[in-house]
């Protein structure tokens, strides 16, 4: 047999590389990567043992924040908007990932309602539903757009900006069967974070609702999730032998916080003290010089509203009229009560000449990671909340290493960091799962 | 929230694009793929009802021809090589589907054994198996080489051209559980098409051998392959209500040849007549201006060898000495007894400047297509077999089609077409399933 040694048609210098790293405060965070890497089949191994026990969730993305020390989750969204902002390239590994994880829902059928987000006209969020319906037809199924309004009476055609089109139409119930016109889906895709609560339309159906209702931002609690995180790292960090804390940030939660009528102040004083003293044992015993701070964020909801960055006790108390009004109003107008208080992780990776702050985010499909991409803000700290406006994206370009003639055998960077990356984005994925089966449970 | 559409890194002109395909004759093949394209969540729906039915192979590579009017597999290896010459960007979709097939094997352990072919130093052919071992260490496994030779007594160390090193190390059986040193797999994955027999040393192992021992060319045969494609052809084209033909290869069989003493030489000239009289009705039904004419091959076996292209029976009794010692030899020296004569599908496709013609080669692990190249070929005709010296690979990139930020919504010729060659790859996959699963009831 003759062949030749294949080269890539893309050469090396059209695909960007990996954000650029603090590299003076990587230290503990090699060892993470270290870690992982020598434990990569364990890993693998534990990894599959779990999805047995535990069913993954449909999809999620994962917003994870790189210290250059620490390498932990800070946002698991199990209603995964942005799927417009992967890499083309990793269509068919989303396609393949979507067959894999609707081949049982859809044994002897082909019909799927998508429900996104409702009332929305954004149009980035239209491109991620329309990506959506594009990697579901991929996959091999008929896919309908439906609509919570119930003031919509016939199909909506949207002119999206990169030319596609998208229907949304009016949903209708025949029984206890959700359809669209005589369009009758073997499952039903939810696209929507139910922050505004459960809609009666989508309750007791036959099909399954998937996730299922119960995993809505009404049921959800951040800091579920997060204790699932906790238990699902310290079983995983026994594994590999290395200390839970660098995958995994301290938090505490509040219930019955009113922002305007200051109750529960002193909850949230106590713990946002707790968690930065807390913290600060933590960057003694590494030698980490550096400032301990906190996420405060809303227990439920998701979107990057109500999160604020706090150094101190005090700048909690100081707050004004306008930052309490904004931390007391939720997405849809849901009222703030509970809230977590989440160690703040620094992004010490930047992309680009400006040195904008970027923190990745991993998107997953049933047990698979798919793809990726850097959140960056080239206005905001190393301290903020990227998910702001102003922040745009850059696509993961991770499909591309480890070539087939790879004629190096250095170990490469790039390849090692997205294996870091996926591992701790499937943990979170897990605790997900873990979250779901529990709530199955009692639900 | 704030998105950007995203633009790919990697822009088109980069890629390669699909090669030029003589469109005077490409009315029925648009057909197909018109039908193929209007009936994809069918089609896909059938495929899942397929699997569930029938697992498929652990992994398979199919050869395709492109006449234009016609799209048909010519060839299905079950132990496929040349996974090194697949577009880097395939890996994660590779390894995705290893996890995806190796998962049932390997529910608590994690060790793999693969097993290639013996003896070899082809370099390419070494290449394939570093890009194997690759694959499955991404997806999470611990993989030894082992080697068949039986005067091997310790680790053989190969300098790879990609600057790779492969270590083939010598297998050890402790009762029925095969082994290199403590290394203990779980199964034991087969690059090897065992053409020279099975091995007593894979016998009876409490592993399972993946593929199994009897899907080695020494028991298989070409014509149950293809009776098994023709029966699914037959269901999959009424399915979408196309003509069988369109993607099948009329074939017949001869067992008993002796090409030295002429033994058999009524039977074969009868059915290369017969063969060519069926195409030729065909190709007057599609009012196809072509000469046909067929192949005549081993009835087991691989690699291009023993491969005869003749356009009347009266060739066959023409054949010198030398060309019929040429079929008469098998590779490790096998005697060619059984011989399937086969309706050749001329190559229509051509690629570069040079018109070298070009023929599909698709890749599939478990039932998921992993990715394909096309075998080009400078100096063979349209009618030649070119797995041959002097043949190249140029990389499919279908991987980069369908963008998410798809600007013009025009039906692109490019993931059509593959999506056709992706469909016939499976049906031929399909039937190497049923044949595995006949196989294993009679074994």
């Amino acid at each position: 047999m003759t062949t030749n040694c294949y080269n890539s048609p893309m050469s090396v210098e059209h695909i960007h590389a990996v954000p650029h790293l603090t590299t003076a405060l990587s230290g503990p965070l090699q060892e993470i990567e270290e870690h992982l890497l020598k434990h990569q089949t364990h890993i693998e191994q534990w990894f599959r043992g779990q999805w047995q026990a535990t069913r993954a969730p449909f999809y999620a993305s994962v917003d994870l924040r790189n210290a250059g020390f620490k390498l932990a989750p800070v946002d698991t969204n199990l209603f995964p908007a942005g799927f417009n902002n992967l890499n083309p390239s990793f269509l068919p590994l989303c396609t393949q990932a979507v067959q894999f994880a609707a081949e049982h829902y859809c044994q002897h059928a082909s019909n799927v309602i998508l429900i996104p987000e409702r009332h929305t006209r954004n149009q980035y969020y239209l491109e991620n539903v329309a990506s959506l319906v594009n990697i579901l037809e991929l996959a091999g199924f008929n896919v309908r757009v439906g609509s919570l309004s119930e003031d919509q009476s016939g199909p909506e055609h949207l002119q999206l900006p990169s030319g596609r089109t998208l229907t949304r139409e009016p949903l209708s119930r025949d029984g206890n069967r959700l359809r669209i016109g005589d369009f009758n889906p073997c499952f039903v895709l939810l696209n929507n974070d139910l922050s505004a609560g459960r809609p009666a339309i989508l309750e007791n159906l036959e099909q399954p609702v998937v996730p299922p209702l119960n995993m809505g931002w009404s049921n959800r609690l951040k800091s579920d999730h997060f204790a699932h995180y906790r238990r699902v790292v310290v079983e995983f960090a026994k594994l590999i032998d290395v200390d839970p804390w660098l995958m995994d940030p301290i938090f505490r939660r509040c219930g019955k916080i009113d922002y305007m009528k200051r109750e529960g102040e002193e909850c949230l004083t106590r713990n946002v003290t707790e968690v930065i003293d807390a913290v600060q044992v933590k960057y003694d015993e590494y030698g980490i010089d550096q400032q301990p701070f906190v996420f405060i964020k809303s227990d439920s909801g998701t979107y990057g509203m109500n999160v604020m960055v706090v150094h101190n006790a005090s700048e909690v108390v100081a707050l004004n009229r306008k930052q309490r009004s904004k931390m007391a109003r939720g997405k849809e107008g849901a009222d703030i009560t509970d809230v977590i208080v989440q160690e703040g992780v620094h992004t010490f990776e930047t992309w680009g000449s400006d040195q904008a702050v970027a923190e990745p985010v991993v998107y997953m499909i049933d047990h698979f990671v798919v793809g990726g991409f850097y959140r960056v803000h080239a206005d905001r700290g190393v301290h903020d909340n990227l998910n702001a406006p102003g922040m745009h994206f850059e696509p993961l370009a991770f499909v591309e290493s480890g070539a087939a003639c790879d004629h190096s055998k250095a170990p490469n960077a790039d390849p090692n960091r997205f294996y870091a990356y996926g591992v701790v984005a499937r943990l979170a994925l897990l605790s997900a799962a873990r979250e779901l089966a529990s709530s199955d449970d009692i639900s």
